[in-house]
């Protein structure tokens, strides 16, 4: 157990874990999903699932991380500078979304967050914390909080609409149509003026 | 029975059920909500229930009517034209979420529609021929039905930051600001450019 540069004993079986655990919470919502059942998508008690990660609150917030780093993806997507990023942001966003692997964990996130206060002040913690306050000190006009939420709006709604509810032509179109109609919305939300 | 001029025996009834239904499947959503519990909250045996409605799908479909006609409303709002409708529907939308009696079935057809394909298909079959396929009628540019769901992509994803998630400043603004902000993008999507 000391770090002789080897895998820490145990660790697949917390990935095993948690991928199931992501899978269930996908699939069955927070209230749905149950840790006797994610123990047994694991292929492992449920004891030891309680012991690695206490109730079932606790193992939602272990498995629901973002497939990507906040931390890592966004400050690449800022770099730049605020010229382009709305589209920047936009196309990873869409990227995340295209992806059935890559939209579960935000589909998921979004279900827990219109079933139950509990999942949705996790989702809200999060996103203001990791997401939404990095791209706010990236935007450089007047409330960038609140620019910063304006972008949330959009986004969340355009996927929604697109993958949840799948409403078309919207659902269908392609990515290029999608960005160029989009775009602009994210990118005056960050940039533009927010009064007439 | 005979058309008297009276209110048919039973109606009272029906609407009892309608409003447990409405409450229920807003509070526990599809799943949760059950014909056993519903028929509880009216006051009368399920089998009655089951005898008006038939499944807990034919219950859902008839108590989750939105609080107003679109076919009532949407012409009304749309007859002054394209100048402005964007903030005139933008509005009208608010309005409704502003008023938590309002907010309800509407949250109960997004928790439906991110948990259950069925009620997905249901929220969007609505949505398309009772709302979108209004507005995409006033619209006199390309694309109508695109431009159509784009507009609920944005309502939609502004009430959920603002009203489910509840993600702040946005949660907090008042209205004109939020109008101010999010109208030029609804305005847009109806009767401005959609590509660069």
């Amino acid at each position: 157990m000391a770090r002789t540069g080897r895998r820490p004993a145990g660790s697949g079986t917390r990935e095993t874990i948690l991928s199931a655990a992501r899978a269930a919470f996908a699939r069955h919502g927070y209230d749905g999903a149950t840790v006797r059942g994610i123990g047994a998508a694991a292929g492992v008690d449920p004891a030891l699932v309680h012991h690695y990660y206490g109730t079932k609150q606790g193992l939602f917030v272990a498995a629901m991380e973002f497939p990507v780093e906040p931390a890592t993806v966004l400050p690449a997507l800022l770099a730049p500078g605020v010229d382009g990023l709305g589209e920047r942001l936009l196309r990873f966003f869409l990227a995340l979304w295209e992806n059935a692997d890559g939209r579960s964990p935000f589909l998921a996130l979004i279900r827990g967050a219109v079933s139950h206060e509990e999942s949705a002040a996790l989702l809200r913690e999060f996103v203001t914390r990791e997401v939404l306050g990095r791209v706010a000190a990236a935007v450089n006009e007047s409330q960038p909080q609140l620019r910063a939420t304006l972008v949330g709006s959009q986004m969340v709604g355009l996927a929604m609409a697109r993958y949840v509810i799948r409403i078309e032509p919207l659902a269908s179109a392609d990515i290029e149509t999608v960005v160029a109609a989009v775009a602009p919305t994210v990118q005056r939300y960050l940039a533009g003026p927010l009064a007439g």
